[in-house]
């Protein structure tokens, strides 16, 4: 079945505060098979909330609402409510007495706000909302249900859980989705689409959906499906997933939640390797990648962010006639720079990196975004020359992303 | 004057992503007087679009929207929209050449999907996309202008800022918006609050708005006012900003768009000062900070990434009975880091770090989250214990930040 969902409040709407109550709230609706077909963020006054909840209440039969609620609100959202499913408000005493334990155990005072607050609808059902002093609230009328919550995340996620979940549960009988989501790295989202074209297109045919996910360097692909057998379809699922495993092996580095520095630190961990970075462009970029992860300790000991040539000399032992005769954008620059950290840093591989990020600095021969990217152990090194933008960011981003890419591969023997 | 967004994408519908275009896209809108009243996110289909976009339209005479364009897509937002304004679909060659220019140039090959990307609206604007294969589209109807940009964040908020946001301010008459934004780091945002609570309360008689824009580590305060008469907003807003660096002298950094990192490397700039990092925890961060600044070559030598013990002792030069006798996370380790990578790096002044990010790794003297800074020259060293969170890289991104500001108070004699 389908659902809406309408986040109230003016803050998301000059940008001050991102949303993040809607995208958690579908991931839990998805799970037990309801799909969210729209979301709307409205003002947080009587004719933008009405006009929204008619716009939601005329696609489906479930409408959740965020936000408008609280102490400090008018209760424009509750009184907008109620007048529109035709409930009366009236004092709630139930409601007064939590309101009253909530404040008085922190040892504050009730305000008059406080006591607005217990005017409630008449004929609602009431949300237990442990974590604040608004409940939240269910109405229904003709079969349609609409549940209006606090937007405190915490509040909301407290009454979507214990409250709001299990009643529609009990109440609608509904689909289950199940997803599977295959990441990978190294390779653009339309070649990928043009490699697994003929896959894409088998799809249809279970009602599969897939979804392209990029982000710099990598792209996660997502495949959903909807049915009443959960066995089933995870059957399903998991045939598809080893089709598209077989068509693009080499970029997949990891399934699910999986960052892809996790993925790379499991390469190095499960093989007991170590590996140290010597970065000048990319300014530490691929150090902190590594070190984002927990226990990277196990197999990073270091680098060395040399941009200044001297230190690329002195630390790192690069021939002084080579950055003279090949510059430090270079190939031989960045071989010996890989010897130099493997020798420093005493790890199994290293990284190097050193490229014009921009957005200035670059020569006609070798133009902003020229990066030059070794891989390697004391027997063998990779080089590769990247040829990038002007963004200074986006070419730090991806160089960093490329980098750990082409030693995994390297590791692992692709 | 008002806008609305329309987000396309089933991502956000599922929880996959959350959506954040839509607040950078408010923020930016509302510098330049426009109100953003609705957002809508809908499905990536005809059906869904042309509802939200019709809903939108009769609601303003501004639209945006984000998403459903790209080279995997089936091009349903782009002519969805094409066929509600009444314009025919043709192939257009300079797209065409721009995208074949973006996908050559990295040595890929183009794909059929890549061609059908430059079948473009006819009647439309294009507005150029330096970052992406998918121009922004300007469409333009009875005084009502719909934006439509992909929604990849670096591509939109390259059309909007290069784009979209020159052209609306040429087209529509706005009402002055004037804000002006200052920039603190090193005090909590209540803290803030706290200490220019009167000043708060003088703005409401000028109708000066003041938020409170947080980030790890930061708070941005942007004041906004709106009026007829800019010259006489300015001269009002020149007075507050004036009162409020008097309040919080030492916590502002910086005003309007500048970042912290410039503001940091601004200082050492002018002063013709040099630094480096040493960094155990941090991995990297602090130096990728440093030089996420163009121009960063002029001030920043280098760094040691010193994970491994055997780094800070045959690297920086730590004395192994300091380590063994107070720790690697100890004040006596990051002086002696601070001492090691001067020598190394022949900088004027340097940074160390030594911690445990977390969120495992902590002992009952040292729990997770103890991190020491210490900051120096030759002559004096200044050091700090942090007692922060289990989150390692909420962790690592503030102690990267107080690290620079602790090495920037202390240049600038505060």
């Amino acid at each position: 079945m389908n659902a809406q969902i309408i986040t109230i409040g003016d803050e998301i709407l000059i940008g001050q505060i991102i949303d993040t109550n809607s995208a958690w709230m579908a991931q839990q609706l998805n799970v037990v098979g309801i799909s969210v077909t729209e979301i709307i963020t409205c003002k947080d006054d009587r004719e933008s909330i009405l006009s929204a909840v008619n716009r939601a209440l005329s696609q489906g039969d479930l409408v959740f609402t965020t936000g408008g609620l609280g102490p400090t609100k008018d209760d424009i959202t509750k009184k907008t409510l109620a007048d529109l499913f035709g409930f009366p408000m009236a004092f709630h005493q139930p409601t007064y007495d939590i309101i009253e334990y909530l404040i008085t155990r922190h040892g504050r005072t009730l305000t008059e706000a406080h006591k607005a607050q217990a005017l409630m609808p008449v004929g609602i059902q009431h949300l237990e909302n442990q974590m604040g002093t608004a409940p939240g609230m269910w109405f229904e009328k003709d079969g349609k249900v609409l549940i209006s919550m606090p937007g405190v995340p915490y509040e909301m996620k407290y009454i979507m859980e214990h409250q709001a979940i299990p009643k529609i549960k009990a109440k609608f009988k509904t689909k289950i989705i199940r997803h599977r989501t295959v990441l990978t790295v190294g390779q653009g989202e339309s070649k990928i689409a043009e490699i697994i074209a003929d896959f894409e297109d088998s799809l249809a045919k279970d009602n599969i959906k897939l979804a392209y996910l990029p982000n710099i360097g990598k792209v996660r692909l997502r495949l959903s499906v909807t049915g009443d057998d959960a066995t089933a379809l995870d059957a399903l699922l998991d045939v598809k997933v080893e089709k598209l495993k077989a068509l693009i092996p080499e970029y997949i580095f990891g399934y699910g939640k999986t960052s892809f520095e996790e993925a790379f630190g499991e390469i190095l961990k499960s093989r007991n390797l170590t590996v140290a970075t010597a970065e000048s462009c990319t300014g530490g970029l691929i150090a902190h990648k590594i070190t984002s992860i927990s226990g990277a300790s196990h197999y990073f000991h270091g680098s060395v962010i040399a941009y200044d040539n001297r230190i690329k000399i002195n630390v790192l032992g690069v021939n002084p006639m080579t950055l003279k005769n090949h510059g430090a954008v270079s190939e031989q620059t960045v071989r010996e720079m890989v010897q130099g950290v493997l020798n420093v840093m005493e790890t199994d591989y290293a990284i190097a990196v050193s490229g014009i990020a921009g957005p200035n600095g670059g020569t006609p021969e070798k133009p902003v975004g020229t990066i030059w990217v070794a891989v390697g152990n004391h027997k063998e090194i990779r080089t590769h020359k990247l040829l990038l933008s002007k963004d200074r960011l986006k070419n730090i981003q991806y160089t960093s992303t490329f980098a750990l890419n082409f030693l995994r591969r390297m590791i692992i023997g692709i």
